[in-house]
């Protein structure tokens, strides 16, 4: 996960604190490497969206426990911890509907691990579909270099009945909606939306 | 601003990293102090909405720079730094609606300074508003212990044509829809909204 986000690296105007993904050449082209930057990719994608005017969403910070301050030369964190995200990283509004979800990545080969997402995500996740939100998931899967858009509906059923400990890749494919991955952006995850939701 | 959420004081299976406010009994009928808990009571009327099932809206964590991280011990910060908050505090669903807020309160006694507000802020409300969102302020008035929503749209137009440095109490009364006070929630401002937005 990344937590610092140089200044300098955000466009004005724009709202979230994203960091923009610069691709290193070559390296880019590596299905291992791929995986590393799948957050940094839907940073870039979300707020390839933002400038269009087509959505907003925005990652949430990750929440830090400030345990001490010192206040000699402005304000200076010396003493503080990583909280877990109780939510989702990301949420935002779409064309007026509102989407709230969790982008994982995995290096496995075969399948899944659901032990990669935390209860309260799926709790919450229940709770924005409750609240007539749209919630889901984006899983890249990076040896294959695939990546797929799975409703939450759909993960946190397998999560609450675990019939196995991880979704095997057949299930993903057959049950997510692939997202087409390209230049900018650089995952187009709202046209997987379209096909999940709205068809 | 809250910055640091005590462990143990979030309920089981709720989303948002809100600090549940205990009123000390005595203290909480002063007017001068109602407003130094605006912050505390709004998170505690998003919880009490959260757990009612009426919606669901999450308080973004405050963005921390983080410099420098100790692992001789866990993870420890000893280096970081408090960011600006690029969007809001606060956004969720309401009944399929997007929401996105900013609780902002103050002391004065004839006018709210629009210099509480940051630019990023008011290009964020409209964009939520652009993408079909809907985008408030809810404004506390401590020395009065009054509560207004006001909708975007026109703190925004105030913010961008700066008629005056501030608004007035007496143009916050007319503009605005009264958030009622009470025990629980401790401010119902979805019935404000519903006045402001769905009547």
């Amino acid at each position: 996960m990344k937590i610092k986000y140089p200044k300098g690296q955000e466009p004005e105007g724009v709202s979230a604190p994203f960091k923009v993904h610069k691709p290193a050449i070559g390296k880019r082209l590596s299905a291992a490497n791929r995986g590393m930057d799948f957050e940094a990719d839907i940073n870039q994608s979300c707020l390839y969206y933002e400038e269009k005017g087509v959505a907003l969403i925005t990652k949430r910070p990750t929440p830090i426990n400030v345990v001490k301050v010192d206040y000699s030369h402005g304000a200076k964190i010396t003493n503080a911890y990583f909280e877990k995200q109780s939510t989702t990283d990301y949420n935002g509004v779409y064309q007026g509907r509102y989407l709230d979800f969790e982008a994982k990545e995995t290096k496995s080969k075969t399948s899944f691990p659901i032990s990669n997402i935390a209860p309260q995500q799926v709790a919450h996740l229940e709770k924005v579909e409750k609240n007539g939100g749209f919630a889901f998931f984006l899983i890249h899967l990076s040896q294959t270099d695939e990546t797929y858009l799975l409703k939450a509906s759909y993960v946190c059923l397998f999560y609450r009945e675990k019939p196995r400990k991880s979704i095997p890749f057949a299930e993903i494919r057959s049950e997510g909606y692939a997202v087409k991955e390209g230049y900018n952006p650089r995952f187009d995850f709202l046209a997987a939306f379209d096909e999940a939701f709205l068809k």
